[in-house]
């Protein structure tokens, strides 16, 4: 695979990735958390490779990595994350940062003009908050969250650990308006919906929103030997009958692509022999049209009304409702129209369940995605991977993208 | 309240009830763990309460503190046990110490002869195993146990714990074949049966056998928003309906005064973010007749069989089966005659629901016990309590049953 008149190299793409899952190998997969030190010099060696691009970078205040070309024209923002969650993949985010360097690689300083700037955004995994990076360079994260920011595995700060990093008092690099025409990402699916219907590419519709929720249980903590079941009021059977109502009954209010997840159910005090008196869940659940996530929240608001006339209390709280956002319409025809190119009939139109920085991004300059398979759908996790093949497409279709994009953008 | 020729002083017994209090009060309860300084601080001050009554303390090697009265005729050894669950009640096993003490001082070296010995077991509330204190003093507790043994809470080890409460060396007590005609024990209900009935006094037929179960299932961990809701494996769903099937199934199969608890339930990672890919959780019943104890079982099997059909694999294992025991019939006739004199109409006979070193003695020699109301049947927690009415009402049926079974002993 090759793309006429570009510098374009799969093999170069490809070498790159590889060096950059050396940075704390675990397994197959990555250790490499936002701010160790195995995390800054993967910082490190990307500014290289930038520089060895011919592109200026620079780390900035939050950790950002941005490398900026120097020619004229029309200029597209391309990148991800280097970060990954802990013991986690080895392509979450790198992908995408290596797909950009490769396009900046490819297409700047080409006949034709314009150029590929390369960023990899500080903690989009939320070791230490919510998409730190892409938030700062868009204006939204204040100093005061920064204070406040604490890991969320150990006890370290996030103003003590931009420090180890070196990173205090840098300055922050903010959007720059009138820069870009506008932003792109690839990423690996993290699903298997492309692996399960033979394709190789997604074009991303819409980052779907997601909705969070606590549901907190009050019953009566009383000896598990001596208390009649007749006037028990077990908070954990309580959360337990949520769970299954859940179950059943949002599957009659969804959309084909919601889904949803009670991740936590903690029961107060967890033991064996006491009925426990308190319990606390954990709801959240996505969708790309606001419409579907209001349907489930009044389902779940009925739900929860029901389990509160049992003999436990319950009370639903809302945690966060991210809004959808929908990427670009003339961006997703690129992407789709570079995936007809150089796999033709292997790609989709899909939303994306996760989130990701380019939904930061879509709030100041237009902004798309591309997938490529996760095998297994597996993500999250040191067995994530995708065949080297599908990374090879996956970069063809990306660089190909912008190139066209730049193009069109130098023209009309 | 009074009885004839003996020198009961049922405000004495309340008194030092309110002293044994002040050892590690929390709130209006008592935070009194095993061989914490304050238990110790208590065990000692109750060996000066003995020697006082005339009794010959020492605190064994286990942390059993035994008072030996010195007359000669038969012998009822009589107690509970002095330290407390974490911030529980004042009464829970402190009751059952003090009317001992008060029988061995309202009868020991009255005409008639015969005397009580009054004990203290070690740990009935588990912070470093499983009554410790009366299985030591039956012979089952090995010294491989005690090397074995770690406090439930924390990381002390029970060697360790023995050590700093100065006990490391010391001699363990061993029952004494042929010193006593039997042992009595008293307690708080710790359900609500005596007051929801109106009534003063339980006396125990048996003490219910408890079987304990963990739940294991193995689901798929992964992204909660992009792993599509129909190839989803969710251990913690699994776990969810489990816990709705027992609620249930078990009301058809149970006996009238079976209990069953759920009291932990651990979603793996446990995050909002990630479908569970592990769930465990503790599953235990109670009841009096094997029978009843066995078709629970049986019930749980199938349950846990059907779940395994399911999209996880989920697995049944026994922790514990511990054996029904049936409480001495002479000595609950004793206990029924007494409470007849004290509280005519106002007593019934019940099962405990509860364990008690009552069940241990039991293996040894004939046993019995006797319940006072739980106000609200409240235990295991600070605000446990009975009125002082109802202390002193069962502190006089206690000491008159035991000073009818001496005589009788010495008769018959």
């Amino acid at each position: 695979m090759s793309i006429p008149n570009t510098g374009y190299d799969g093999a170069r793409l490809l070498a790159d990735l590889y060096r950059l899952r050396g940075f704390g190998t675990f397994k197959t997969g990555v250790h490499r958390p936002t701010y160790s030190a195995v995390d800054m010099q993967s910082r490190q060696w990307l500014c290289e490779r930038m520089r060895e691009a011919g592109l200026e970078p620079e780390i900035d205040g939050i950790g950002n990595v941005i490398g900026r070309s120097s020619g004229g024209g029309p200029k597209l923002l391309l990148g991800s994350h280097t970060e990954t969650q802990n013991e986690a993949g080895w392509l979450d985010g790198a992908l995408g940062v290596m797909y950009a360097l490769e396009a900046a690689r490819a297409l700047n300083g080409r006949a034709g003009g314009g150029g590929i700037d390369v960023v990899s955004w500080a903690d989009e995994e939320g070791h230490y908050g919510s998409f730190l990076g892409s938030r700062s360079y868009i204006g939204e994260l204040t100093e005061a969250e920064i204070d406040a920011g604490r890991n969320r595995y150990h006890e370290q700060t996030l103003r003590g650990a931009l420090a180890e990093a070196g990173l205090a008092g840098k300055p922050r690099i903010a959007f720059e308006p009138g820069r870009y025409v506008g932003y792109l990402e690839a990423h690996i699916e993290q699903g298997d919906d492309l692996e399960a219907r033979g394709l190789k590419i997604g074009v991303v519709t819409s980052i779907v929103g997601i909705w969070q929720y606590r549901v907190r249980f009050e019953g009566v903590q009383n000896h598990a030997g001596t208390t009649r079941m007749a006037i028990r009021r077990d908070a954990g059977l309580a959360a337990a009958k949520l769970a299954v109502a859940i179950d059943a009954n949002f599957p009659q209010v969804c959309a084909p692509r919601s889904v949803w997840t009670v991740g936590r159910i903690a029961l107060e005090p967890g033991a064996a022999s006491i009925i426990p008196g308190g319990a606390e869940m954990l709801i959240q659940f996505r969708d790309a049209a606001p419409e579907v996530l209001e349907r489930l929240e009044s389902t779940l608001e009925a739900m929860v009304a029901d389990a509160d006339k049992g003999p436990c209390r319950a009370v639903l709280t809302n945690l966060s409702r991210s809004v959808p956002k929908v990427m670009d319409a003339r961006f997703q025809a690129a992407l789709a129209a570079a995936a007809e190119v150089h796999a033709p009939g292997l790609h989709q139109h899909m939303p994306s369940g996760a989130g990701h920085d380019a939904q930061m991004l879509a709030k100041v300059m237009p902004a798309a995605m591309l997938f490529v398979p996760s095998i297994g759908g597996i993500s999250h996790h040191w067995s994530e991977n995708t065949s080297d093949e599908d990374i090879m497409l996956g970069g063809v279709v990306m660089t190909d993208a912008a190139r066209a994009l730049l193009v069109m953008m130098q023209h009309g």
